[in-house]
C-alpha cells in the first residue's frame, strides 16, 4: 500500500467517524419517534462513498503547509453532507428508483407509506419526504463546516468559496437539467455541464477549500493550481461517471446497466455519438434514448452504437488527456512532495474508478 | 398611524432593499443567460410578503436593548429566504399551482418548458428547477445571516437557535406530511403540526434570534418570553393560516377558494369538524376532503358542515385564547416599553390577517 492509499483510508475512517458524531449531536433536535426514519436514511445516505471531495480538501489543507489538526476532518466531512444531499434531490429530480444497489430516498419513504398503508399518494409523500431529508443534510453540511473547530481566521478566508461552492452547485445542476431538456447536446455544452454540475463542487472546490483555509487567504498560486488541476480531474470525473451511467457493472455501481440511457442523460458520450452516427444510427438513437421502458436488447444495441461510432473511445481519450494535463499542473505548484504525490494518486483514482 | 405601524412600514422598506442588494451581489456568479429564469423567480418569490419574521427579529433585537443598526435589517431578511424556500419547496410537495395569485414556482418552470417546446417532461422540468430554487434560496439565507454585518459576539450567541430553527423546521414539515398520511388527526397532532411547521420558525425563533444577538447570549427570561408569547402567536398564526385556507377570499389570499380542502389538509380546523360530525357528516367529509376536483358546490358544503359543527367558531376561539396568553405574556418580560407594543400589536396582525 503506497502512502498515499494508506492516507486515504485514514481520512476515510476520520470522516466516517465524523460524520457519526455530527449525527449523534443532531439527535436531541430529531429525537421525536416519528423522527426515526428521516434520521436512518440520512446515515444510510451519509455511509459508504469513496471520500474522495474530503480528500481532496484534505490533500489542499496539507499542500498549503495545514498541520495535523482533527477540525480539519470535520470541515472535509461536511462536504460529504452536500453530497449526499445532492444525491438524494437528484435522485428525486431524475425519478431513480436505485443508489448505489439499495432504493433511493424518496423510494424508500414511499415504501413506508405503502408498509403502513397511509393516506393519500405514497408516490407524493415519498418525494416530499425526501426533498426535506435533502434539505436537513444541506443544512446539517453548512453547520458542520462553520462548527468544526478550524480557527476563525481560516474558516473566514475560506467562506467565500464555501458560499460561492454551493450556489455554483444548485446552477451547475439547473444547467443540467436545461441540458437534457435542449436538443442541442454539442461538445461545449457537455463539457460544460461536466464542469459546472459535477466537476467544480466534487474537485475544484473541495481543494480549494482546503488550500485557502491553510494558508488563510487566496494566494494566485492557489486559484491557478484549482483552475488547471481542478477543472482537468473535474471533467475527467464527471466523464468517467458518464461512461459508467452506460457502460458500468451494477453489481459495482449500484444501478441498473444503462440507467443513464434509460433516463436520457445527454452526455459527452452521447453527443459525441451523435456526431460521428450514421443517419441510421442517429435514427435509434434517438428513438431510444431516454425510454424509460429500454430492456437489455435495447442498452445492448445503444452501447453498441457508442462504440462503433469510436464515441467510448474519445471520451476516454479525453479523460486520459485531462488527465496527463492534470499531473502536469502539479508539477510547479508549491506545495509539499507529499500532497503532490497524493493529488496525483487521487486525479488517478477519480478518473478511473468502477463505482 | 400608531408609532409601531409606522416601524413596520420602515421594517418592510429595510427588508426590501436588503433583499435586492444581497441577491444584486449574487448576480456575478449566476449571470450566465440561462440562469435567467432562476435569478427572476427567486426575486418574484422574495417581493411581496408580510415581512412578520423580520419584525419579529427585530423588536426582539430592540426589546433586549439592541441599537440602530442597519445589519439587523439584513439578518432579519434573511429570514425571508428561508421562508420564500419553504414556501417554494411546500408547493412542489403539495403540488399546488398557485402562490400569491401567481403561478408557483414549479408551474413557471414547467411553463417555460412547454413555451420553449423543450425534450421530455415538462412537469418533471419544473419540479426539478423548482427543488433547485428552493435550496438556492435556502442557501442563500444561511449566507446572508452570517454576512449580515452584525457583531461576531452576537451572530456567535445565535448560531445556535438559526441552526436549530432550519432543522426545527425541515423536521416540521415533514411532521406535517405524517398528519395528513395518517388518518388520526387529534387536536393534540393537529396543535403539534401547527406549532412545528410553521409557529415556531414563523414567530418563536424569529424573536428569539433578535433577543439572543442583542443580548449576546441566551437568558433564562429570552427563552420564557419566546415560549409564553411566541408558542401561543405561533401556533394562533396557523389556525389563522388553516381558516384562510378554508374561508379565505381568493383575491386576498391568492389562492383558489378552500384550496387546503382540495388538498385535504390535516388541520386544527379539520379536526375538531371531525370530532364534532354526525356520522352523516363524517362520510360527506370523508369523501369529499382531499378530492383534487372538488368544485365550488363542494367547497360549499365543507364549509357548512365546518361551520355547523362549531369548529369554525372553536377555532377562532382558540386564536383569541392564545392571543390573550401572548399578550399577557409581555406584561413581564424586561424589554423596552416600545417592543412591548410593537410586538402586541404584531401578535394581534399576525393572528388577524386575511393574506
Amino acid at each position: 500500500m503506497t502512502a498515499s492509499a494508506a492516507a486515504l483510508d485514514t481520512i476515510r475512517s476520520e470522516v466516517d467517524r465524523s460524520l457519526k458524531e455530527f449525527v449523534d449531536r443532531q439527535r436531541p433536535l430529531v429525537s421525536a419517534p416519528e423522527l426515526a426514519p428521516l434520521i436512518s436514511a440520512a446515515e444510510e445516505f451519509l455511509s459508504g462513498g469513496k471520500r474522495l471531495r474530503p480528500a481532496f480538501c484534505y490533500w489542499g489543507w496539507h499542500g498549503a503547509g495545514g498541520g495535523d489538526d482533527p477540525a480539519l476532518f470535520t470541515a472535509a466531512a461536511s462536504l460529504e453532507l452536500l453530497q449526499a444531499s445532492a444525491l438524494v434531490h437528484d435522485d428525486v429530480m431524475d425519478a431513480s428508483d436505485l443508489r448505489r444497489g439499495m432504493p433511493s430516498a424518496h423510494r424508500r419513504f414511499q415504501a413506508l407509506h405503502e408498509k403502513e398503508g397511509w393516506r393519500g399518494s405514497a408516490e407524493q409523500f415519498g418525494e416530499g419526504a425526501a426533498i426535506l431529508l435533502g434539505n436537513l443534510l444541506l443544512i446539517w453540511s453548512g453547520e458542520m463546516w462553520r462548527g468544526s473547530g478550524l480557527p476563525q481566521a481560516s474558516l473566514a478566508a475560506a467562506q467565500e468559496v464555501h458560499d460561492h461552492m454551493r450556489t455554483e452547485l444548485m446552477c451547475g445542476q439547473y444547467l443540467d437539467l436545461l441540458e437534457q431538456a435542449h436538443a442541442d447536446n454539442t461538445f461545449d455544452s457537455a463539457l460544460r455541464v461536466a464542469l459546472f454540475k459535477s466537476g467544480k463542487y466534487s474537485v475544484e472546490q473541495p481543494l480549494r477549500l482546503g488550500l485557502v483555509l491553510a494558508a488563510r487567504g487566496r494566494e494566485p498560486w492557489i486559484d491557478r493550481l484549482c483552475e488547471a488541476y481542478g477543472r482537468c480531474v473535474g471533467i475527467a470525473f464527471q466523464l468517467r461517471d458518464d461512461i459508467l451511467g452506460v457502460f458500468g457493472d451494477p453489481a459495482e455501481t449500484g444501478k441498473p446497466a444503462g440507467d443513464d440511457l434509460r433516463e436520457g442523460k445527454r452526455t459527452m458520450l452521447i453527443a459525441r455519438t451523435l456526431a460521428a452516427a450514421s443517419p441510421a444510427q442517429v435514427k435509434v438513437v434517438d428513438g431510444m434514448l431516454g425510454d424509460p421502458g429500454l430492456d437489455a436488447a435495447g442498452v445492448g444495441r445503444l452501447r453498441g452504437i457508442i462504440e462503433e461510432t469510436g464515441a467510448l473511445a474519445a471520451c476516454e481519450d479525453m479523460i486520459k488527456s485531462y488527465l496527463d494535463d492534470a499531473l502536469n499542473s502539479l508539477d510547479d505548484a508549491p506545495i509539499t512532495g507529499e500532497a503532490r504525490t497524493a493529488l496525483a494518486d487521487l486525479a488517478v483514482a477519480a478518473t478511473s474508478r468502477r463505482t
